[in-house]
């Protein structure tokens, strides 16, 4: 399941991965990622539900309530692949349980917009991380992981509304401008403690800096890297809501 | 759209809706109970998917969340069939906005287990009673609203959890029992205020029964004789479970 027969014009990151041992880290490895793209999901898909249930109007819980659903469609095809590679659905993400907990009890939203932004913002840090440590994996589970995360996502079709609202009224935009930033640094704070935490991330997401930039020299360490990739991205997505990073 | 060609067999119900108002008057009250199913569909979704988020086990979180899923996917064709009729999604649910919150704050779970059984027995009342209204409907309403609600439902699904559990615990099975049997009186009271504040499910029901018993003589109410059904019903369910109606 590896790119070892280097054919793959994608299989820079994982070429030199040719012994046994390395296959079978390698498998591993994609199983760990595989995981915690299926309990983010399950994640969101729990966080979305919850935030439909308080929606403002029925057309918005309904709209919320589908994008919940879709959270759980999008994670079927990881976990078959999880599957594929001689993992088990529910294991593989157990070792993530309860990994956003202490991020929601520190980002607790005190009004529905804040729980909004807070989805699309989390989750797009979230998803962002995945797609960044994928670029480690075997071709096959890297298709199966951007696809899944890069479908038209929940988080991109909330974001219309959190726009509009804040272009009408310059206090909830600065107000939310503020909880942005506060959500992302909570965001990163967890995705430092899952890179020390679980090695085959940290290994995933070294293979992709290296595929990226070259073998490092002086070069930022890997976390630093990953910060500077996901604030990046998280800038333009505050710009697309007229929000101040 | 109504079975005013008489040609199915099981158009009795409709059969005499000859004239034009009395086609109008059909297609607004089968928009009136497509409204009503969707709405319970989607609240059945809220309500599934707050009990995934407390459910004791990652296993059991992702099941619940896939049968949350599953809810939205049976509501899609009963709000194409409205909007085939000339209603409006959002409009004919809104009807019913917040048509379950007396009851759930008359049922409040103070278990995991009671919030399951809860929505086994919940849920098993209310698709029960859209199903003897969708009696009826013309043909193809009735058949959207039959196929949506006998597909197996997350209802279905949960009973077994339920029975293994109270076959295990005969304390657990006799609270559960006593909770079942407050659960279908406040649901049964659902109905007898939905029949009482939506004519259009009344007039529903009354062909349904007209069709079922022949033109009534000195046979009971409209509302007895759907209680008598709902509660036969509630009672297999229980019997299914292996808990005292």
């Amino acid at each position: 399941m590896s790119d070892g027969d280097g054919t793959s014009p994608h299989a820079v990151s994982t070429a030199t991965l040719t012994s046994q041992a390395d296959d079978d880290r390698g498998t591993g490895d994609a199983v760990d990622l595989l995981g915690l793209v299926a309990y983010t999901e399950l994640a969101s898909f729990g966080r979305l539900a919850g935030d439909a249930a308080h929606a403002p109007t029925l057309g918005q819980r309904l709209s919320l309530s589908r994008m919940a659903a879709t959270m759980l469609e999008r994670q079927h095809a990881v976990l078959d692949r999880a599957t594929e590679l001689g993992g088990h659905p529910e294991t593989c993400m157990a070792a993530y349980e309860g990994m956003y907990d202490d991020f929601d009890g520190r980002t607790r939203p005190s009004t529905w917009w804040e729980g909004i932004l807070k989805g699309y913002v989390g989750q797009g840090v979230a998803d962002d991380f995945c797609l960044l440590a994928a670029q480690g994996l075997d071709e096959r589970s890297r298709g199966v992981v951007v696809d899944a995360l890069t479908v038209e996502t929940a988080a991109d079709r909330s974001a219309p509304v959190i726009g509009v609202a804040a272009a009408d009224d310059p206090v909830l935009a600065s107000r939310l401008a503020l909880w942005g930033r506060r959500v992302v640094g909570e965001a990163l704070g967890v995705v430092g403690s899952v890179l020390a935490e679980r090695p085959a991330l940290a290994r995933l997401v070294a293979d992709a800096m290296r595929a990226a930039e070259g073998e490092p020299g002086d070069g930022p360490s890997t976390q630093a890297w990953v910060f500077a990739r996901l604030t990046a991205e998280h800038a333009r997505r505050m710009d697309r809501l007229g929000l101040a990073a």
